[in-house]
């Protein structure tokens, strides 16, 4: 049975998101920040703030010691989603690569370094921290590569269709964004290939500039780091030493404060907070805080995770949708209305829901 | 006597603060950030990190229990400076206000809060914490009121001078900001009187125009809240409730490490770093090194101040030159070349300097 102290110790952990986010929503809307003045602070998060927290994190977890069984059950939930969709995909109508890596982003990319780790650990102590950190790893080396993937394939799949005098799909080539809360910094707008080429574009290839696309970005190079570091520290019995360390985290700690300040003035520059109308956003939500957890809990129970592990991985698949989804939606121009809304409705929504999933996972124990 | 590994201690508090200015530096000469960006992260740290820090630092200090003695060692030592600069100024033919103003800037103004409560904490532990919390206090609440109603009672004189159609020494009225890496954010460049005014202004009335100006500066505001809030909390016994001290720290731990890489950024900004000539380089050295120790030495002294408490005194009086006074220099235009020098090379010179005073001070311990 869950306690009322340690329902509050939940809300205690949220607060301070939601607190830092409301400032950073007020602060625009007052026009205490000026857009510029905005990007620069989103600019500082995703390119050194993030970065540097998510290495610390990842270096100083043991990967020698990581719950397999953990990973497997996370790693199940996202082949089954990702296998049901392509499975739609291919016998259905209406079904498109584009829709595929919507669902799929929305219902297995939960928001894990900005609220994942203080939500859980408020919820279920430090120990769920490390949990979180190796769902982390598997995000940035596997998932979101998957995900880019895809969207460079689909981009190379439309560039062909165009050579070929066809009328272009819905989704269409890669642009630059500014305005996203943690942007894919560095990330060049022309590295997506094919539109220049004539010929149609191998899976390798395509799985090449895939990994060149993500290489770019800050936190992948800080996940890979991180894991090098680890897989080296721990093996040797290496300490980081306390003047690095010190001198990493005196950045790193601003990374949550400032990630959620960034979201909230991201909400504040949009004129709605719903752009893709209620149906979708409805949609949305439902893979978000519904198939995402519950196919969560069918893998944790298919390969026997129990107890406390069990309750944080399906904790975690109810949390928010992860900012850099977003990013990767806007960028490729696939859906960026409903991934926008993912998030910001999702932040709302999840207060009342992830609470609800740590209650009902509390009585089962 | 110190030992090494208190030694170590030391550079382990201080490294960070490096680290975090050398990133900032290098952001920006590698031009990772545009100068538009760190305005951004600028104007985030002085207008919520470094006020919701300064109010967590007080509103946490029980201000029924200041150590008296040190707060008057402090005042004597700024006050024996103010005087013998006043005299200097009253019969010397090479005095002015001008010049009162910037050497006594110089000499009792150190960087309390980015600085030297890390520093100071990681030379004497969490006590001398709460002892710099009480400098804190009067610096934002006596000691910058005073500099600014100085700069205004100075724009005053000029202003009526040049109305009586005489030439106009070196200083004149105030402009706005916008580079220094804490900037008085929200200060008014129209308040500063006078300009309009055809008789004499009255000192009162400059006082309330220095006042008011101060008072636009959130960090200002941030010291008399956190005062107000601890004045009453330890009296009535009243604690600040988890939910809410984790919200203000959640933006304010970003404080010092953000604080450090926008100095970092607008010291690549400039074009040189001594940029007032070697003589007057130098004379601000003495001033902040030499002289604002020494006195603070002998005013220890003077009051009977002993054993930690004058090593913490003294040591904090050998930081480096406060951000805000170099912000205050530039806004009123009165030797910023100087003030901007002696930020700059004051925080590569103190890392020597101030462990050597705090090697000196073990010695006679």
């Amino acid at each position: 049975m869950i306690s009322w102290s340690s329902l509050y110790h939940v809300v205690e952990a949220m607060m301070p998101l939601y607190a830092a986010m409301a400032l950073g929503y007020a602060s625009v809307r007052k026009k205490a920040f000026t857009p510029e003045q905005c990007a620069g602070i989103n600019h500082f998060v995703a390119l050194l703030a993030v970065p540097l927290l998510i290495f610390r994190m990842i270096s100083s977890n043991n990967p020698y010691t990581m719950n397999i069984r953990f990973l497997a059950a996370d790693t199940l939930q996202k082949v089954i989603i990702l296998a049901a969709l392509a499975a739609w995909a291919r016998f259905s109508n209406n079904g498109s690569i584009a829709w595929v890596i919507t669902l799929f982003s929305l219902a297995t990319l939960p928001n894990t370094v900005l609220m994942g780790v203080p939500v859980l650990r408020g919820m279920y102590g430090p120990m769920s921290e490390n949990l979180m950190v190796q769902i982390v790893v598997l995000q940035f080396v596997v998932w979101y590569v998957l995900v880019v993937f895809l969207f460079e394939y689909m981009a190379a799949q439309n560039a062909f269709m165009e050579q070929q005098q066809m009328p272009p799909p819905q989704a269409n080539g890669s642009h630059s964004v500014d305005i996203p809360a943690v942007n894919a910094d560095g990330s060049d707008p022309d590295v997506s290939i094919a539109q220049e080429e004539t010929i149609r574009p191998s899976g390798m290839l395509i799985l090449v500039m895939a990994v060149k696309k993500i290489l770019k970005i800050p936190s992948t190079y800080a996940s890979l780091l991180g894991l090098f570091w680890s897989l080296i520290a721990f093996r040797f019995g290496i300490k980081m030493p306390a003047i690095i360390d010190n001198s990493l985290s005196i950045i790193s700690v601003s990374a949550i404060g400032l990630g959620m300040f960034s979201v909230g003035a991201f909400m504040a520059q949009r004129k709605k907070f719903i752009t893709c109308g209620y149906y979708l956003a409805v949609l949305a939500m439902v893979m978000r805080f519904l198939i995402g957890p519950i196919v969560m809990l069918v893998s944790s129970f298919a390969v026997g995770l129990q107890g406390v592990f069990l309750n944080v991985g399906v904790v975690q698949a109810a949390l928010p949708l992860a900012v850099l989804s977003f990013v990767y939606a806007e960028e490729y121009n696939v859906h960026p209305d409903i991934m926008s809304t993912g998030v910001i409705v999702g932040i709302f929504i999840s207060v009342p829901l992830t609470i609800l999933y740590y209650v009902l996972l509390g009585l089962e124990r």
